[in-house]
């Protein structure tokens, strides 16, 4: 492809215009927005006003003045617009590892019988761990945790499976679920699915309602561009909303809060899943992060996401430079998210090499680079920059330099 | 008091200097640091580099070249030195309500043999909520929650009883529990204790280590003006640490969470009690917010708190126009918070009536003014002025005003 052709890719881009709207460092090709997005206009200019005029001037009384108190919900709703969740059902709180606990022991009480928590044994650790904390706290007689390879899943479904816990696109080589069709599958068994959505929000279109998810969770900081440790999110179907309580029951998911009564009486709906007060700064820059998406196609952000994956993998491919490399990442585009991670013995030193040359990318222990496209603000031309470097860093063997020996602590 | 009596008070004031490094809405006089604490400069400042430079232009980097990564840490460490806790054993992270599930269960698994967690009826309610999730989780052999009037929590200390937990100043009348004479009286009984310091922290000097204090918990969005919705904090002492595991094992509680490892193996230290993702905005603006308490004496702190509320209650008191309002918070200075609670039969419009003339307190139903003094940003001429439109509210019954009429929502 040559150069010529990456300028008419970005020309006739629909979402090339978004671009304007980040803040994206002079010198860098960005390609780390699957792990901490990027900063937008929309975002700078929110903080500034929640800082100097929400908390600086107006300070307690923005709580109702500046409607504070419904950003959980607020934020929720947008994103649920992202998720194909009709409203109610998607509300902004806690971190990924919480909601994943609160969701699952909702799950357990929903499946009196069933005990086992399902799930794929290179899952992102958090999600095995709080499902190992859920039967660390109940005993293996109430939960017990099933991990298994990704192809013994279906096998693996019987009728001891309470929940199925899948992330939909695999933090270490892309590959992405069915979720429609593996939904389907586990409900067939009688079983719930809980999806974590970390690396799809805001990159895949989702259609939870009519795919008949039972339960989500996902972050703010990757593909919504909310920032650093932005809250997270989760999503409860309708159909399971107040038959049960959740327990982490603090007082901002009360019925009435600021009645201040002795005993929890759970509020009605997904906004019993609130508990402590909510973090005014991170979830007011998520909001904020979220404005870009308004009025996006999302089928237009996967159909470039998937045009920019295949431009990088069939440039890895196609060079005989490249062979040292091993696109672990499905080559079939609607097979992965929107990352492409390669394996490399020396994985950390191109890892190095690239980021010394600008070219933003992370390691994944042992031997993964992962490289993440944003389709609201990476161009194909970024893409085209960032394979001419690994190239070249590959072909110069960089990554032998010394200066790229491992360290004790990455990211 | 004349008019040069408080001059005299303000201008002999040690910490009357720090006033500067906050930016007070002009025209208000702000006394409800004890729900919201104030912003100051450095803060402002902080967040403006940790949005513009640490995450729009260093991005990813920033987790290690910023050290986003050790900030639960770095925050805590300055806490604890509030905490009268040598190191190692403070870190912030997540909310009050989740810090207290997580301790809470500790304590449980560190008293085999005991399973009731004793607790104060008019504790603050997501306290109590909390415990009874904990009971409501793992059932009512394993844990049952004992609520009693203050007075009776004496008494209510039996060999059944694995935890105190209790708030050292009331939410509602600003009532200080003596937290060395209870902590070794529950001691004594072979009870553990968690003191809650939502109100505590940056306004009382704490011995924690001294009084042999197991655990506590804390906000950082009251006295320490970490800005709306701050991460909590929570202080384990070193013996009990490396025990047991946490309930709410995310990854970043993982002893080495970079190595992705499919099993849980928790951090040693208080590192464990880290989950999820630390929001990195908030986390920022609260440790920006206690270099204000750098080389502060906390005994002076506490003198100038003790002062103001004495001057307001003295002046409450002695005026026949306050006759009315009931004095709730003790009047020895020993047994009160920094804040000063009234009773009034018309307590919400006189909440309402001293906003509007612009002095900022908060009403607790049914009947209830809070008036938060914090001696950082608070000056004695605040507590006179406040005094002088709290008697000239009740002396020309400005409350009954229909626009003050009470709404269905208030915080």
């Amino acid at each position: 492809m040559t150069v010529a052709d990456v300028s008419r890719l970005d020309a006739a881009d629909p979402l090339a215009g978004l671009r304007q709207q980040f803040l994206l460092p002079e010198g860098k090709i960005y390609l780390d927005g699957n792990s901490l997005g990027a900063l937008s206009k929309p975002v700078q200019v929110r903080l500034e006003n929640v800082v100097r005029q929400e908390w600086g001037r107006d300070l307690i009384s923005s709580w109702n003045s500046n409607d504070w108190i419904n950003l959980p919900v607020t934020v929720g709703e947008k994103i649920a617009v992202l998720l194909g969740a009709a409203a109610g059902q998607v509300i902004s709180c806690d971190t990924v590892s919480v909601n994943l606990f609160k969701l699952m022991v909702t799950a357990l009480e929903l499946q009196p019988g069933r005990r086992i928590i399902l799930t794929q044994e290179d899952n992102f650790p958090t999600d095995i761990y709080m499902a190992q904390a859920v039967s660390g706290l109940l005993g293996e007689q109430r939960c017990s945790v099933r991990s298994v390879p990704a192809e013994d899943i279906v096998d693996a479904m019987d009728t001891e499976v309470a929940l199925l816990l899948l992330t939909q696109v695999n933090f270490r080589d892309g590959r992405l679920h069915d979720i429609e069709a593996v939904t389907r599958m586990a409900h067939a068994k009688g079983i719930l699915v809980l999806w974590d959505l970390a690396h799809s929000a805001g990159v895949i279109p989702l259609e939870l309602d009519r795919w008949q998810v039972d339960m989500a969770v996902g972050c703010g900081y990757k593909f919504l561009n909310g920032g650093p440790g932005a809250p997270g999110f989760l999503y409860l179907a309708e159909r399971h909303q107040n038959q049960v309580g959740q327990p982490l029951s603090g007082w901002l998911g009360h019925a009435e809060p600021f009645a201040f009564e002795p005993g929890y009486r759970p509020a009605r709906g997904v906004g019993r899943y609130l508990g402590g007060t909510p973090g005014i700064l991170g979830m007011s820059a998520l909001d904020a992060a979220l404005d870009v998406f308004a009025g996006l196609d999302m089928c237009e952000v996967r159909q470039k996401s998937s045009a920019m994956t295949a431009l990088f993998i069939d440039g890895v491919l196609g060079s005989p430079i490249a062979d040292d490399c091993r696109v672990l990442t499905p080559l079939a585009a609607t097979e992965r998210g929107s990352q492409v991670s390669l394996a490399h013995p020396q994985a950390y030193g191109v890892a190095q090499a690239l980021i010394e040359t600008g070219v933003v990318v992370d390691f994944r222990a042992p031997d993964i680079v992962r490289f993440g496209f944003s389709p609201l603000y990476n161009s194909y031309r970024d893409v085209a920059d960032a394979l001419q470097h690994l190239l070249r860093i590959l072909a110069e063997r960089e990554y032998l330099q010394p200066r790229f020996a491992i360290r004790a602590k990455v990211t």
